[in-house]
């Protein structure tokens, strides 16, 4: 096998979902009209995008002796991702979304993060070879921050690119997390809850990346959803506005947007941000038009060759 | 294989438990505190709680082409239940039950049905010979009352004792199943919803099993949780009540108490109504004394012995 040039150290969750034609209240039995089960969450979601255009990867992961756990192995390595730092534990469940959703489209969702948070500063010691051997360590913040910041550091340490995607929001993360970050990487409401900056415009998100890297990150990517990203380093400010699609279902855009630019980082590191942050966008909008979160994301045959070059 | 004595036709759902602070709102993402999966549906939970106590049984069921599904049969087979009758269908999934309890302890419940709804005549047709050389065939209302009402019409063709239990509670009941029901048996909410009785004494659930009665059905059982259970006939009425224990979990317990019903049904004759139902009280207070729902059921050699004489 070849060795991991993207490296994602991050969760796996089972997307319950159910469709039903209204949300239940409390006390309440409701008949749903549909189920379906998906692979999810963020650090399996991005590991996937990468590896779909073309990345050899690596998840280092846990999930529970269940399965759900069993599946979420299958369903890695029918995608060609390296699990040999996946650990499965008897301490706890698979990691859990159950979603449910009403026939207007809005939707709750619980999120049983289970085996995610069983994740140790020991568990990544173990894959130092494999990250030492990458060109990107790519991490989210729905494992334990104790292994997030030891991913980070680990990979410093060796010389290797750091994207974090500080998702879902914290206001209380960690400050040596952000410190650690070659490219912290942050949606708009993730801004807000970090900065108190309210971002609406490219404007409120280029003032909260800049007080982003006063703590410490070496350059900030804030998405816009469908309005693009801005990039922001103490030098320069980049806005890229994305292609205007009509979208079909827009879960896990993000991770697509973020998969994507590990690939770029690991591939085509000639390329300035600016045209791996447009390339990026280019995929999670061609994302956005199918439906599911992993199903949706391209594979490097279906994308525009000038995309590779 | 030793022909099954009891046959269950009715459902396989997957419990999929969700343990949260509180339940989700409309647009809000909720974090969880623990997961658990577990074996369910009325029909299956039925068809354990009589293998428990000893019954040789069978399940005519449907399940999906799916992980739940492949589940669900090993756990038949572990438990010793025929399922030369339990289809699988890629038309739709598992039957799943998605529940958030909160720390309170109320819940909210969805049921997708799936595959459940999928057993049609033609399924019960194949499961004729078997039908034929049971002693009881238990059937409920979580599967298509097309299927159900050829079960019990098939049942009594081959004078076979019908144990019929309506739950789900449905104000549209087909008048032909309470018709092919040797024993039609409700609890109090069920009761009320067919015969617009409230039911909250004995009194209320005897007048309620005379009204049901007069429908066609041979006889009636009416559950009452903790305070036991009336049997009713043109000629008696019964009242039997229940041991007073402290519950820990009642999920089920209406289960336990029908496969009890129809494990003495079929194994013991001869003894009198009130005696299976006093038998039956029994078991389901002991189930309700361990947590969970089939894990709750008791096996034969953890109850006394003079139950079983």
């Amino acid at each position: 096998m070849s060795t991991p040039k993207v490296v994602v150290i991050g969760s796996c969750m089972t997307d319950l979902v159910s469709y039903t034609p209204r949300l239940p209240a409390l006390g309440e039995t409701i008949h749903g009209h549909r189920f379906s089960v998906g692979f999810g969450g963020k650090g399996a979601n991005q590991c996937i995008a990468a590896t779909r255009l073309g990345a050899t990867t690596a998840m280092v992961a846990m999930v529970g002796d269940d399965s759900f756990g069993q599946n979420y192995l299958q369903n890695f390595h029918d995608n060609g991702v390296n699990i040999s730092h996946v650990g499965v534990t008897s301490e706890a469940a698979t990691g859990v979304a159950p979603i449910a959703v009403d026939d207007a489209g809005d939707n709750c969702i619980i999120i049983i993060a289970g085996a995610n948070l069983k994740m140790t500063a020991a568990n990544i010691e173990k894959a130092e070879k494999m990250v030492k051997e990458s060109t990107v360590v790519v991490c989210q913040g729905e494992i334990t921050s104790e292994a997030t910041l030891a991913a980070l550091v680990m990979a410093r340490k060796h010389n290797v690119t750091t994207l974090m995607n500080a998702a879902p929001a914290d206001a209380n993360l960690d400050p040596a997390i952000i410190e650690n970050s070659v490219i912290f990487c942050v949606n708009e409401s993730e801004a807000e809850v970090l900065t108190k900056i309210q971002v609406k415009r490219v404007e409120d998100a280029q003032l909260a990346a800049k007080i982003l890297l006063t703590r410490g990150c070496r350059s900030v990517v804030i998405t816009l959803g469908g309005d693009g990203a801005v990039y922001s380093t103490l030098d320069e400010h980049i806005y890229v506005p994305a292609d205007k699609v009509t979208p079909v279902d827009t879960t896990g855009a993000g991770d697509a947007f973020v998969g994507a630019l590990a690939y770029f980082l690991a591939y085509h590191p000639q390329l300035t941000m600016e045209e791996m942050m447009q390339r990026s966008c280019k995929i999670a909008s061609v994302s956005v038009q199918a439906a599911g979160t992993q199903s949706s994301y391209p594979t490097r045959d279906k994308l525009p060759s000038h995309l590779f070059v």
